[in-house]
């Protein structure tokens, strides 16, 4: 069927992050044209009823998945001394239009970094307009926890979580923050999962430092109390790093910050294995395969979790769904706003149906999910990405290679506004400090 | 001079609460017609060069004034049991267009209400769809403060801080809170002074209350160090209620929790009252008349130490002068934006210049500026009211009775879309739990 | 069978609340005549083996159950303007020798204080030197929420924690502290039941404040989900004020702060009801009789959960289940140690034994026991009271008439000291204050 | 003179931790001998007129000064893997009596730790029953820091602390907690000198942890703001590691926690440079040597600071001045109480003396004194050390060679009671966790 001309859709109540109004959208172009009331549009567009819907700006997920290879052991020796890897990040940056880099403070031996490399990393991003990505889990002592847990014959999916108890991500958190601070760089703490790392973050917010924390869909959907269900491959799908927390009061716990912007953006570390891709670590839970599912899925558990709770707006769930990743990874409002001259990324939502999230029915080739059995008031209609519909009537229409690189420039005014004016005044502080030659230092 | 027939900003930076761009505004008839560059506009509109400023919508304060007498000590005795007062609050709300009521906890025998009143007033105001707004400090434990403070032959302004210590007012917001949290209904704190009372309110909206903290510009800019000053005028000229707190690291931190929105909105609590007025207390404090100045002030002092000092951004600079009072008192987005159909409310910044403030070279009546000697850097150029410019080098040109009152609707989405959700499903709550009966409850 | 001559206690670890030793005890004339190795006693002494046991002070229960009529509603009127009251108390305190007064911010119509009367109350406790109890729930609250809760149909057991959530305890606590903390009144917080309150006192007291909190036998044993529990005999011998909470980390959390005295000493508030007086509530839970059994298993309870699980030492559970009372009401060491010349209160305590409690098995009338089912390691094997054995071979044997009331002098030092000195010196605060007049006041 | 054969001190007030009481003390052969009221003594004995005046035991400075030259760079390597230095700990430990080793986080390449090596310290530390104590600092952002205030051109002692604020002493902090908890070892922070590293400290000992932080008398009596002085001597002075804080709340605040158990002993670590040698840092703050002076004025500081401006009670002043620091080192109540058969280290104390500080009187050899004007209400009287007296009517009468190495066992009781319990029925858990094979596991 040929494309049509563009589309109307007409008499839903949009829904950006500020506020909610009843509108039409036309989109042309893999653009949308116009928002208002009554809007005249040509023939041969196509027109979507969306009346008692909502039109929202397409989820971001935030994870970058660019955990670049040469971040791992072998370059680090080179890192903190040499411009070997400086030289890249700066190349990667300007000529690629990558404006984050991850980097790992868990996964000894392989992808950790010290301190000193976090350091000169951070200084890095900071020098060149990217934002600093973090995986924050002490990496030393999960290793030392890994051992203790294998001699104690605990092999199972919950030597994963008792290796690695929330106290190991909260501090490596407030090491990156405190890194972070010490040379004014952002920070973007990715798959924060506990009660108190998202409690550091948000005391460091509340500091005035410069910092984003990113819950993701399976940390605020559910818990690791399976890690002890009774079925192995039930408790082995919950297997991620950092993992999932037993205490239950977690997850409105997140999503209480997150609706108070303590924490910013969601998004879903998406990586999923088979059963039996997870079956490897069936004797040892160190092998067993770490990712959940979450993808498809986010937005509807951040809906039900979020929205239909109570906990947060409709308004609050496009912020954190779409519209912060848009400003702090810097194409705002190119996307994350329905708005004319906005990139055609629209999720049609109905607020009043429901369904319920099952591994039999999802599109996803994996045999399991983490959210079975899930409720969830509100669901996706039709999807629509750079104006084209990828979703519709409960199916997936992407084609292949129907995905596009952002190139996102740097120095994000969303992030580093404030980093550079605190650079050019000095730092903020408490008391100002007068030095002892009579004038007046603030750093 | 006749008016012109429109007015065509040129070439500013146009700041809106989730971004800024260099756009052109035109004006017409009181409303923003258009924004977008290389805007074609009809000969005879008046053109303002805005090239390297800054176009803002213009500033809101955000407290009503609207304490209405019915509220204090005589009728206090019928709000709880009767119907007068509960059937007046619903008529001024429906015919009268006001959406927000405030009550006071301190002012003990003239305008303070009891526990169970409070409860009663904000009960109503959640039925009318009201914000319940609340002068947070017990006003027993300042009486007695002050009776003791007078024995203790304490009698100058220092006495009014002393006798009512940061404690009275965080217990009473902390009272407040849970109060209004017992009927579900949204909370708006005016003028915020202190780090603990703040404290209170940013742990509240962790929890997920719908509660809103005001600082104010006299909190913001300058602190309580000062009624200890050897001279009494000027000690006296800070005298209000809540009072200033004498730890100098107050200002700073309310800032910090208003760019982290911990902290909503800005107000003034403008109220100012000449030396000889205040000289009333001379030998006693508690007869000094309560206010200061600070409406002419708010937004250099308020860009001063919160943009120039890079705590936030020009983006939430915006957002706590103008935006989100638009949102919480129900008038977003004909104010508080700067976009096609809103209403003509524009503020043209120069962030480049600076002013020194002084009570020589303001506007206002009285003969002190408790801001007096502040460098400031940025200054409005021209301000723009309803389409008219009613401020241009440095002279106000207002005409009596160009304000006017904005009708506003109840029930404002921003305040209670959550509140309505969480009545529909029940309250949130961290651990579901199951009644003796088999059901499952949550409160 | 004749007393015998007097006791010597051999071979048992000696534990007070600042360290244990290996020691003989020997007790004449209900006193402690010696402690130390190899005493020589005297002929037709008992002896008693206590190697591989503890020897302790016995527990003091804190709870004065002293809640004076006269506090109730028909003389509140009187209580702040008059003297009739404060007269009683200085009598009683002088000539009966009662230190302490307990009173309600809850039981409205009933016991409840307004905030003015209980500043009143404060301050006369602060003249005669006697400690201020606080029972601290919002008693408005209570009085609505119950109403709410009945008139949405829910009227078991359950409705008595719905209507009176954590936050009226924490809200009541705050404002009992800063009320005392206005006439620098020490204070005792009763029954602290839940984190939030608990983290109240904590707080205070690491800003100086001279406050005590008791947590219970039954909020350090047992949650608040027994509410939900289908057998409605059940859940209603669970109810009291205030109530346990759901939250089923309560119990490990308030003896966390126990252990590290941020809670200072624990009581039972014993009050027990048979299942029969409790169907009086049947149909409304509002008419439940309050109170729970706790006296009996109170130190068992409490050495499981604390001592056991290692959360403090034997001299930590020494000190919150003996000395810190003594201190506190101010017959210490006389009570609260192990040490010559003290009343020979002791323990002898089996850490190896263990039972299980069981109102099958328990020495009180009730035919119901809330810790039904514990396994409680530690059993106490002999109680003396003022040397007599009272307890022995799992058979009480005290007479009635056998208790006596302890004659406690005002203004004891471990309460007062810092009080008066801070009288004396001027409070501390954190910034020195210069007053307007050159001279420096800190308050 | 001959030494008298006893030494009686009569009519003081005897003040322990717990309470205070007026007795006699008799001393003999290094021994107290008993206390008790109209004491028979031998004739031939000294008698002590202590009226009026406090016994106390004598002040016990925790810090060690075993920071052993194995745990410099050098040895680093072989840490971890090699059996070298673990050895030596064991033998030390059980041959010499040392029961605790102190572990650097800072001074880079020089004694600084890895994360992982510390986990192996703390891992033999508790196989060994020693304390762990840690100097916590990030010694990778001093160093940075330090070359950057260079670089800024701010070479004056106020770089000292600019380089290390305080974010870098809390998160070492956090670290040092963290780790020691994963091995489950009692960790002792020595000088804590920022409110945020207290509150570190304190928020673990409320979760449980084993951790004792100790402020000293520095951070307790005056305030990083001398950094900024004028007369570089003068700020030079003041140099040490950590630094003072610029916050002048900062005393007030660790004062208070200390006052609440949140904080556990004080020390000095006491070490002194003339202003010649301090002068090798005259034109680089990284070359002034560390150290200020403090043993000789501590207790009166904390006496000042603590007692006389009524934050703790005398006891309390026993406790944080030597109590708890025998306890935790394993030497109570041989020393650390007035008690029969403890060791005769006594302080004559008179609370109604007061003595101003002055670098002019002092005993010290250095020429400056930190706290020098300070005016202090109490002051030793007498010095009795292991019998003798010290230190009598302003003098000093010391023998050289008097002091003596008390030979610690290892496995305190007061630090390893509790964590042999949770070795032994697994930690406490807030959340009962079942594993997915139906066992309950608690970890």
């Amino acid at each position: 069927m040929a494309e049509p001309r563009g589309i109307l859709i007409k008499g839903g109540k949009v829904v950006n992050e500020d506020f909610s109004v009843v509108s039409d959208v036309y989109i042309e172009n893999g653009k949308i044209v116009e928002v208002g009331l009554n809007l005249h549009v040509p023939e041969g567009v196509r027109i979507i009823d969306a009346r008692d819907k909502l039109v929202m700006p397409g989820g971001i997920d935030a994870h970058t998945h660019l955990e670049l290879a040469f971040m791992g052991t072998k370059t680090v020796d080179d890192f903190h001394s040499g411009t070997q890897v400086k030289k890249e990040m700066e190349i990667i940056a300007k000529e690629r239009g990558v404006n984050s880099f991850k980097m790992f403070m868990a996964y000894k031996d392989l992808y950790m970094l010290q301190d000193i490399d976090l350091y000169a990393a951070f200084a890095q991003c900071k020098t060149i307009g990217a934002i600093a990505q973090v995986h924050a889990e002490n990496g030393d002592l999960i290793a030392e926890g890994a051992k203790k847990m294998l001699s104690m014959g605990i092999t199972g999916p919950e030597g994963h979580e008792l290796c690695r108890p929330e106290e190991v991500e909260a501090e490596a958190t407030q090491r990156a923050i405190t890194i972070a601070s010490a040379v004014n760089c952002p920070l973007y703490v990715v798959h924060v999962m506990s009660k108190s790392a998202a409690n550091v973050v948000s005391k460091a917010r509340k500091n005035g430092r410069v910092v984003f924390g990113e819950p993701i869909a399976a940390g605020l959907g559910t818990d690791g109390t399976h890690y002890w269900h009774k079925d192995w491959a039930h408790a082995a799908s919950f297997v991620m790093g950092p993992p999932l927390r037993p205490d239950p009061s977690t997850p409105g716990y997140l999503m209480d910050l997150l609706a108070n912007d303590d924490l910013s953006v969601t998004g879903t570390d998406n990586c999923t294995f088979s059963v039996c891709q997870k079956a490897l670590g069936k004797d040892d839970f160190t092998k067993i395969p770490n990712g959940v599912n979450g993808v498809e899925d986010r937005m509807s558990v951040i809906w039900e979790k979020g929205v239909h709770s109570g906990k947060m707006d409709e308004n609050r769930f496009v912020a954190v769904t779409s519209s912060n990743a848009a400003k702090i990874f810097n194409f705002y409002p190119q996307k994350g706003r329905i708005a004319k001259n906005s990139d055609a990324d629209v999720v049609i939502w109905d607020p009043k149906s429901s369904r319920k999230i099952s591994a039999k029915t999802h599109h996803q080739a994996v045999d399991y999910n983490i959210f079975e059995g899930m409720e969830c008031h509100g669901v996706p209609v039709i999807t629509i990405s750079r104006g084209k519909v990828v979703f519709e009537e409960g199916r997936l229409k992407t084609t292949p290679g129907w995905g596009r690189f952002i190139h996102r420039e740097p120095f994000s005014e969303y992030v580093y506004k404030r980093i550079k004016q605190r650079d050019q005044v000095g730092q903020p502080t408490a008391v100002i400090r007068k030095p002892y030659d009579g004038k007046v230092i603030s750093v």
